[in-house]
């Protein structure tokens, strides 16, 4: 494998952890803004202020996000803060990886002459981050269930990765599922993952029967009509992005509990969030040196 | 449910299966063609020949594959043979469904005006499908190995629908289970489904370690090079349509077993067979009385 | 099915629960001492005071433990308390059912010569509360473990109920399973469950290889010698009754996460466990009419 | 590991299977009377009779079943016959292990002071056994149905474990399955499987729910009352040792098709099952030198 020199800038436990582990696969790597509060590989080689760190790299890995609020670099870690603006005239000529990188990154990498590559948008990081997501949220379910997972009937709404992912895991252990989806072959898929599928047209009728439901749908599908049909004890967990699928409002006034669980990964499982952003950096530069082995 | 008038003519047990469970779902079922040797449902009404049992239809059900030979129609089991350019006359203004339609079927139904939909080309029959083909290939598998499917070394190549559902009975089984692939998130979901993920480049290297070995990919994998590389026990399945995947020469040549698996949800699995081409025949007429439903 | 005239005295959760589903099942059911905090099904008869509630009953119903300090009856939802000696003067002709009796509940009964069935002794109910003791020792699992249980190393000390279930879970979700045991047939079945089986006499040896850690084996197998050998950040629960598995002292020292987890079933889910103790008093019912059915 | 020099007499594609793997870690190893037809590990001292290959050995290898006539030593692979008088007066002194050994082989045993231990009576091997012989019962039943084993509703009677391994291999491949025991903890144990329980005694009334069914009680379970409520196409396959529970003559008069399956891990995985008999004999002489390990 061929050896590069990484900086690492800003970031949580995540990044503290891909640190460590491209440096102990012969990478030089050196940090800036993982300061406090977090423990780095001793391989690593820490500097201060991201200017020396990024100065000798070939490749800049950014946060995921690479920003909250459009201005600075997600850095909850760094003893002090630096606005995109300050950090992206230092990254000229660098192959920059960073997650979620729409908006003032990629225009000021655009204006900067900057090469930035979007990690959040490999399929296989969305892939990897589908089984923290999934143990992500039957931790919350277990945590709100006076019940066992075992024997509990669950509705999970959509039939994409992360839902895949769930369905298996709680057909593992004993759950009878039932999947909300809309095409013909995702049924087909539904039944030999050992669940019961039914149309999403369908929920009204059908939600009487959940104890415990998981929307992956970023769509609003349960609305008052579908809500006021649950049992009285249900627990929703919402785990679609942006919008959302439930009208929590409505929810919150008919004591159905709700929770809207987002970016878990980071959340309930650094260490292998961070390990998935490490081989999806590896598999780009990969790419990059041999285009045609994919 | 909407009833409808159907006949079904020629093919095997799938049909005179499908022709059962359609009468009994409160349809009007007429056969031809499906004379000796097969057990119809009492429900069925069986006739003497094509033109009686299409006389009232509104929906034609022909075989898997439509024909065999591109002139006859499909029917081991009728009395007499059909050639389609007798059959296609006969189905004007009716709604046609057969298997493999493209060729000789396809040609003469664009010729008399016959709507002809093509039911092996939907995606949800292809999923169910995919439960006989992995079984089938299972069962052969256990025939042909001294040892059981527990513990052994085994290497599937390819990761669509069979791989897929072949992986899930593999791994459940407790079989040390490999997949080959190509794509970076395949290699992620194999790791999810429990197997270990390697690159279909490196087969040769690798193939020396698998006693059993599954082809999925209609592209010639198994080379001279890669069949060297299996252990001298090591028996093939090869799973793949049209060409294949194996050098069945050179395989037979250095001695390594190699059985070419084709078209086994009919073989093994008759009636789970039947009855997925009657879900996808049911689905094809949902689409059609409300095209937004899906 | 018979019905019965239950009262249900003192007891949590699961109490109140086994209580609903009794009458539900069309019993009459009577309660004490299940007074606050604690929603009853309306089909059940509230009374005041255990006196009452026991009049009329053929069958009473007392809690699992039925004491918590050897005097009182366990009644954390009752307005008042009330000794084991003021309660078991009322129960004299009844069939009387209660979870670990032994000691001063069991010579009162015999003073008294009331019949007392000791309900938690029964292997079903054990079997039972195995899936509930699992979920919740996954569930601290996961909110210990900043990484996710897929592809986590993971050692279970011993081969009885909890740990078959836990090795169960913990193979679905595609954790990487060793379980330390003793007898060869152990060893056999831990490799059919998709574990890797070690003998106890080598946990020192094989130690540093075990990210988590469930111990179910109420002897002192986690001493400093074992500990010492465990990865630095690894987390040990220790699911064992009376002594534990663990020397906590030494291992709070030496840093090792250790949480002692008593009693789950209980705490984590409330109601399953209620089902459990329901079906187990109903097979304890059934077995007395009918003692050749089993 | 400490080295033994090993005799192997007799026995058919599991005994020289075994002797190869003893040879291969380390062990001197003598065969007799698997002469033809079989192929031997190049390691492998292959002798002429019997007599020749005990000489020097410590440990004696007899097959499984040591005989099948009760006079001559069973070796379908020898080239000549040899009585079990014959072969006892020349094993003085030498460990002997075989299968099965009650009846003559015993007595001569006794006769001869020669020390005869039973492998086939170890709990180990009887759960190794039990995966050839689920696995080979599921081929057997894939041969026969019409149908995938996924979704079809299956019943096992008695749950030791045959049953308990076919039960998980069922409902991993997707069939609905029930399981008729006796004991409230088998039926809490069921439920865990992932299956339905029924009583026993209920056969009747359900049987005819079953498309197919595996009875693993060595008692009259499927007499003319069960079998006439078998549904017309249903299999029945027998595991049940020496009497089976079917009424077979009643079963073909009926129409209702059943297998009676014996001694299955020899014939459709000799290679497995050497190797469980090749572990069990090294867990034998283990515990001999080291009685308290266990």
């Amino acid at each position: 494998m061929q050896q590069e020199i990484f900086a690492v800038v800003g970031g949580d436990l995540r990044q503290a952890w891909l640190a460590g582990r491209l440096a102990e696969r012969g990478n030089s790597v050196y940090t800036a803004l993982l300061d406090r509060d977090v423990e780095l590989s001793p391989r690593v080689h820490k500097t201060e202020g991201a200017a020396r760190a990024v100065e000798q790299a070939g490749v800049v890995v950014l946060p995921l996000p690479i920003t909250a609020d459009g201005i600075y670099l997600n850095a909850p870690f760094g003893k002090e803060k630096l606005t995109l603006e300050e950090l992206f005239p230092l990254l000229k000529g660098k192959l920059v990886l960073g997650g979620r990188t729409a908006g003032r990154a990629k225009e000021l990498a655009q204006e900067q002459g900057v090469e930035l590559v979007d990690y959040f948008e490999r399929e296989e990081l969305a892939v990897l981050n589908s089984v923290p997501t999934a143990e992500g949220a039957l931790e919350l379910a277990m945590a709100e269930l006076p019940t066992t997972i075992f024997g509990t009937r669950v509705l999970v709404t959509g039939f994409g990765r992360i839902a895949r992912v769930l369905c298996r895991l709680l057909v593992a252990m004993g759950a009878q599922v039932t999947v909300a989806a809309r095409k013909y072959s995702d049924f087909a898929w539904i039944g030999i993952f050992g669940a019961e599928a039914v149309h999403v047209d369908a929920l009204a009728e059908q939600a009487s029967r959940f104890d415990l439901v998981f929307n992956t749908v970023p769509a609003m599908l349960f609305d008052r009509r579908v809500l006021a049909a649950l049992p009285r004890d249900a627990v929703v967990i919402d785990l679609a992005s942006k919008p959302g699928g439930v009208d929590f409002d409505t929810a919150r006034q008919m004591g159905v509990k709700t929770i809207w669980a987002l970016s878990l990964p980071g959340k309930v499982a650094p260490i292998s969030s961070g390990e998935a952003i490490k081989d999806t950096i590896l598999n780009i530069l990969d790419e990059r040196r041999d285009p045609l082995g994919q």
